[in-house]
């Protein structure tokens, strides 16, 4: 017999994938209690109703993008960790691939969730912002403090946002495919191409050549 | 008596603004027709439900972007290009605001729209494509092909985005102003910062002083 956190655990890991497989909107509690094979009744003795679920994947992006946006202490930063902070990036955004996509309806539905998003946002800004400045300080980008400013908050609406264009802009439907969100992640690293300092230009190339995916294969 | 051409500009008018103000989801039609002192059978004479008034509203914002996002035939670009560019697609972004809010909720209920919208979206693509090569053809910017087809895509993102990202990140709620918008554009425009010709950076710094508003008044 499963003991509760064990079926608790389930329900989350089998909401995120109905949820990133079909859109929130499409998936009721009931679908993810027959997905399981479990009772509606076994599913609201661990959440209440669906919004607890999204809230508490909400927690777990949030808590694993607080885990590592922020600056490695103690020592300069390198390119390594551009490529470390964009692959993180990546597979964070890929896992939790439904919240962006209708980031908007997610949070009108839940004003305790659209708060503690407008603080996650904030924490995001200030730890990009520094992390971007670590670059700065170890020659690796050319910035000043305005030009930082911007792209942190550039690189923040790109992030969030590139689900949603993908989904209002590309003709064919069906299912995001991982190349196309990696496409997203060039596209943030290409908010730093006119700033990236002379010696660092070689390891930076490596790293757009990398990540880069043909427009045709995405839109 | 109104003639009915007018009464049905004054629909249209009436509800860009309402939708502007309130949000397009808190606005009915019977808001609209109470709004304008006339009955709902009169308005249901010039459009059959809500979804043809915002379709109205779509095509009149294509149209109009449409009609300024295009190179400036047989010259070359100048920095006041920059300005008319930035401006225009500030007063286009402004004044249909409603648009931007939700998109994702307005092309979701009307497959129609939403195929209209990914033409328009790789018009506006191409169109902003080629104005980026206008100015480095011109000398204003320094970059290459696959630098400006990732700075096309995000300034697209960035333009398209930005009204939402206001909505889901400030903690003030109210109404959104003008200034928030200008923002927006200057963060447009700080896409190109590392790719400004050196000739060109006094005058593109004048732009965005021009254009900055501090953050604090945004988020």
């Amino acid at each position: 017999m499963a003991t509760p956190p064990k079926t608790r655990e389930r329900i989350i890991e089998a909401s995120l994938e109905l949820f990133n497989a079909q859109g929130e909107r499409s998936v009721s509690t009931n679908h993810i209690a027959a997905h399981l094979g479990i009772s509606p009744g076994n599913l609201y003795y661990h959440f209440r109703n669906k919004q607890a679920i999204i809230a508490e994947l909400f927690g777990q992006y949030e808590r694993h993008v607080d885990s590592f946006l922020r600056l490695p202490p103690g020592r300069p930063m390198s390119i390594d960790d551009k490529t470390f902070y964009l692959e993180a990036l990546l597979a964070a955004m890929w896992h939790y691939r439904f919240l962006h996509r209708d980031l908007e309806h997610l949070l009108d539905s839940d004003p305790e969730l659209a708060e503690g998003y407008r603080l996650f946002a904030r924490r995001c800004l200030q730890g990009a912002q520094e992390i971007y400045q670590g670059f700065v300080e170890a020659g690796i980008l050319l910035m000043n403090p305005a030009q930082i400013e911007a792209l942190t908050l550039n690189a923040w609406i790109i992030m969030t946002s590139w689900v949603r264009f993908l989904c209002t802009t590309r003709s064919q439907s069906g299912e995001l495919s991982e190349a196309m969100l990696r496409r997203g992640i060039y596209q943030v690293l290409a908010l730093e191409g006119g700033y990236i300092a002379p010696q660092a230009l070689d390891a930076v190339d490596a790293l757009y050549r990398k990540l880069h995916v043909p427009l045709e294969q995405v839109i």
